[in-house]
């Protein structure tokens, strides 16, 4: 038994412990919904871009690159999908470290951020390599890609049970309508209208407003998100840069 | 903008984007429940190795190492571990990347493993640099070790509330009243035992046995966790090894 967290001779290889050859790389995955032409209700996409060397030259990836030595892997997962896509979100959150021995014909550890964004937050490119995908109707991507937005898509549909990730998806104010259809369109079935306002009044995280939409409809209140609530699901490292 | 998510050229700076000098380390933090003689309850407590080299040569730290170039970060997580604290806990799961800039005197990047163990797996070590602590009584620990811990017990102390994180705490058979314990212990505060009663049986996590704990009291009916909902509360990444 070792008892130093600093590198130690293996038992067997004649590798070193230092890991010389492992890379750091960041990607992103960036969530909104999008309603297509006679779909019943919106869909969850997403943006990528297209590779423009190898490896998987010419494949479909998640945004992202290297980190830099100078900097924090917050700054690095913005940077990136600033540089591949145009998109900066007001906040990014990490997700998982992706760092399988073979998910790349060199050692790359990835961190892997996501963030949510609002449909009229969507970048309006004319760069036909970045385009938008249903999350559940992918091509095959570069290296373990696929892998990772299935996770993201797994994270996205159980923490919507249990927190405010709708938030990211809506104006300030929205009504109950509104929000339900954002959850639909996530787990991707109908809610009952009726079991869905007992539901979201029974907790503290949405307040009321004076103001209410009015269009063919009878006028609906609007609502917005409990600040206080939200900021405690973020955790203590959540901090908006 | 550009398109592609390989190394680019940075709009300032001299340095390479490759990151040549980033290595990638792995910790862990290990919980468990310890009562110590004249307290109420138990308190929350984790290993922790004395560095024999420097940087912070003497001082306490989570146990860990370097990432080999050939080796899952799970494997890495659960070797270097097992070399520096003899430990093999059954499921380790991965909490957070760490990667600031500042937190070594190099560059960096920290996976943080987390798992919990029963009191019973507590490894017997007579190794004077290996020391279970109290987790709300720590010393100043190496690098940004604190924060780490820090972050691992606002993730368990939250976690609780909605899963079956106790689980890993307790026995393959339990009492209501030893569940409630675990639970207290973990929050640091009473729970009313009725209460707790009939939040539990109310979800589908607890199965009750036809076996009964006989002592002093009258006898209480022994439960175990349900493992179909346990293992969908730990994803599609959160496999046994």
């Amino acid at each position: 038994m070792t008892i130093t967290n600093a590198p130690a001779p293996r038992a067997s290889g004649a590798t070193s412990s230092v890991a010389p050859g492992t890379r750091v790389a960041v990607s992103t995955v960036i969530f909104t919904l999008r309603r297509s032409a006679g779909q019943e209700r919106a869909s969850v996409a997403l943006p990528l871009v297209r590779r423009q060397s190898d490896p998987h030259e010419g494949q479909w990836a998640l945004p992202g690159g290297w980190l830099d030595i100078v900097e924090d892997l917050d700054a690095a997962a913005s940077r990136t999908l600033a540089e591949t896509t145009g998109l900066a979100p007001s906040y990014l959150e990490q997700l998982y470290a992706f760092g399988a021995v073979d998910r790349s014909p060199t050692r790359v550890v990835s961190i892997v951020y996501w963030a949510l964004i609002r449909p009229d937050e969507m970048a309006d490119t004319s760069d036909e390599n970045v385009r938008w995908f249903d999350a559940d109707d992918l091509p095959n991507l570069a290296f373990d890609h696929n892998q990772i937005v299935a996770y993201a898509l797994w994270r996205l549909r159980n923490k919507v049970g249990y927190s405010q990730i709708a938030h990211g998806l809506l104006a300030d104010e929205f009504t109950l309508a509104e929000l339900r259809e954002v959850y639909e369109s996530i787990l991707r079935r109908k809610l009952d209208p009726a079991n869905f306002r007992r539901q979201v009044e029974g907790t503290d995280t949405l307040l009321p407003t004076d103001r209410f939409r009015k269009g063919s409809h009878r006028p609906a209140r609007l609502y917005r998100f409990n600040q206080d609530v939200e900021l405690a699901d973020r955790g203590p490292l959540g901090v908006r840069p």
